[in-house]
């Protein structure tokens, strides 16, 4: 099965993955889940990092927030794609999006929405699609999911406000 | 070849992509550029993403400035991976980062730095690399030669600074 | 009657439109409201726009929070005024302030302020008042209205405070 | 022939105005230019607003920076629709924008992006064309030929680029 | 006595006004208060001011939230100094002080810190202090009463910290 | 003669001053400038202001960037009124407005705009001619003569651009 | 014992300095608090820098909001290192945050994050430790402490969360 | 001779340096410096670390720009004391500000202005200083030259200016 790594700098950003969470089983895949600070434990990061291939990670997910330096030094230390999610604990998040995505030149780090942990997920699955084709279909039943829910309550509204 | 879409919205921003363009021979890739805006000419758009399959299309890069809706309205009519790039034609580019990064859920866009062409290829290279593994050698092959370039300085600067 | 469209990105907004709802009848407007995604559902976005002169739409309030792109993708499918509404769900509703405003030439969006439904029903039933002139006796009734209310409060406040 | 009234706060702020000047003629439309402060000369701006139905005028472009109050100035003075014109003077136009766009409830304000005069003046021939049918057509002419400006620059870059 | 002249947008601000009201007496000052709108009621406005003189009011605060034009409105009507309060009301009250400490050159307004009424009395206490200097005792009364109450906590402090 | 202080951080920001400094005659004052830093020269800005009595100086304008202290230090010295000129050195000035307008309560400061010389001058002008009314009629005519200004473009601007 | 001293601007910012204050002990340090405003009381302010010596304190953290003028104030009359603690009173912290961490040339502030007591507290003893060399351990243990907790979080959730 | 490391994450940066190299010897320092990226040499980055106690390198100067990880990465390899030094690269230095200061706890860096190397090297011959006293004399010697620097320009001033 196709497999994700999630890395968390913190357990008390454990709530923001809620949504992420649940995508990831509907859309056919697998994850690790650790928590682990790319400061306070920078060694257990490269021994996760080293290990990506033996246990099948191909995509990362690290969030953080604050200075949130996690997603780019695990950048650094891979060519696997590593998407930042930036979590609001201060500065309404914008201190977390920035030390993400303004990634100096030659390590990217893909970043997605803040505390947008479903977003994370979606964008993982849109990668390993690309290497496990089956996943394209879950994409796309998501989308249709998606879709037919906002037309339901469009229908709903439509029906209590519109004569 | 692996085969990188690339949209941008206006002409004017080919500047920024130059970095990026340098990159993509080296990685072993190829493009296809086009100049589509989201608002003007969204039919073009839909025609472009329609084609990406026949074209052997596996990944897009869509760069933008202020209300930046390109990269956005690319990623809602396909489930391949869009990757969006802010660029720098108003407030700093924090507009466009905004409209880029802060994407609804259900439809990831992932955002690299303001003005950052280089790391959206880049970006680009790793997603492909999962499905074309011979584009891996050539990204840790550029790791290596970028380490090399700041060593190579570093060396210089001892050498002037440090006795 | 004359007649605004109203499209909101999602029905978890609805209670940001209610300082506008009530400002319709009294300014003698009728409405439609659709709960419509720019990214789920495009298709039926454009359906609802291609049937604007059928239904007797002439202006459109879209409303949307985070990277708002609702608003300008309508505007790019209309010549028909387009009212954007920023909505408050993340940075304070300054990302979807700059996705609405900060529209690229060519395509215009009116936006209003953050969360500021009123005053888009306002803006809506002013440039409507050109096509139906009934509408602007009832919108100087309004605004002599408030001017009354402004009056009251201030002749109760200086009773209690200034001798 | 439809009529908008621009007023800009300093004649400084007039080459701001050269892309939204090349649009009206363009799409049928006439113009009467001001440069009034709704401060220095508050007398002068109410005077104007009082002559806009003598003189045809429909519709209110007024351009400011800073602390631009201007256009709620004579928002407050009018039913007519009045389109913000933020002008980049300082803090790279955020406080022209704010002190535009965040109106109170019961003023609104149609605000376009910083310096975009171009959609300043379209937004006004939008909404002149609810009483001035004839204007539409001009707008869908405009609207065609930005999309094939585009087209040809993509063509161009096409054949450039793309083998 | 000295008197002020207290201007606020809207009566819900008043609560924001305490700190002020508790120090008006303390300096031996007295005020006028007045709910009042730049744009909703702005021929009232202009009555107050043309009040002043025979009310024996010498400054003027205003206070007033989100594009916060009540401040310069006043300025512009008026060579008596106009103090300008930025309440918060909406982007953490950015856009009030933006709106109220941008002024073009020519009218200034005399702005204080976001809800900051007790500085905003304070300050017209010691403009008003140039032309009744009996204010000036009790403004430095008011001095070292802050001052001892500081260093009453500081004893405190020290006795339950420090050994 | 009535007499304003003024005090600049650095003699870097003398070019700042130019508008300011031309409406002093003007407007019938006379300045003493010095330059002083909060934190350099501490015991210099106590000494002057110290002598503010003995030389007749009834109200500073101090003028910083960065973390502009300036103004406070010398507000939190003296009850005469502090008008705080804050000059963009860095982040578009907007570090040294909200080290100067966010002051703790207790001790103002008279805040003007960012690198607005002229109004910090008009603005002691207005206190000042609390004291001395003459200040009065300066201040009136020169408001006539900046409305006079802007008539005078107004209708050259008419001539060239309105029928 | 090696000691810091604290300054607080306001005893209401205590409940802030609480992981701060935890620290300290557990350091091996000692320190001694004082409330003490640098507007109010500034010779208190000048007193206590004074004694440094005397009651061997090497460093000072100093604690802020708003226009937090406190570190850079005791700065400019000490060339002991003094960090700066931003305190989040208003605007998210960020006007606290400019106003210490841009001090101008000359006088630097070692400013750590907004309400980050702990990080101050942890700074101050990376400071005394070149002194004292014995705090090193304590520090040194103290990061061994913090892996640790970390790696016992993350067995938990690979315990709950990894098959 | 107390020794500072100093690392800058690109030579391009090394213009900013400028201030700071000449206060070194002023101050009675040495200095070695390097020039390495935490992302592109994060192997080359430890080892300088692990040469510190060897090299006597006691306080570490890091500067970048952008998403500025090195001074965190580096701090959290080390308990010396760490100074950041944000360098403006993109968005005016708030994103490489934002990434240094905003560091989690537990890891502390002290935080200089943006740009600030002057700063920088002062703050690190404060820290010095507790362990090498004779670096105090230095800096007490340049705290009076700063002084006389500025009196002698208010000198000139006062010349030109005050009558």
């Amino acid at each position: 099965m196709p497999r994700i790594g999630i890395i968390l700098g913190s357990d008390s950003d454990l709530p923001v993955l809620e949504k992420g969470f649940k995508l990831v089983e509907q859309l056919g895949l697998e994850f690790e889940l650790r928590i682990l600070s790319a400061h306070r434990t920078h060694e257990a990061v490269t021994e996760f990092i080293n290990s990506f291939d033996e246990k099948g990670i191909d995509v990362v997910i690290a969030g953080a927030g604050k200075a949130a330096h996690l997603p780019g030094v695990i950048a650094a230390q891979t060519v696997k794609p590593v998407i930042g999610l930036p979590i609001r604990a201060s500065l309404d998040g914008v201190d977390a999006l920035y030390s993400i995505v303004q990634m100096p030149g030659g390590i990217p780090v893909a970043t997605v929405g803040i505390n947008a942990s479903d977003n994370a997920v979606l964008l993982a699955a849109q990668m390993l699609a690309l290497k496990y084709p089956e996943v394209t279909a879950n994409l796309e039943a998501h989308r249709v999911e998606m879709r037919d829910v906002v037309l339901e309550k469009d229908r709903k509204i439509q029906e209590k406000y519109n004569k």
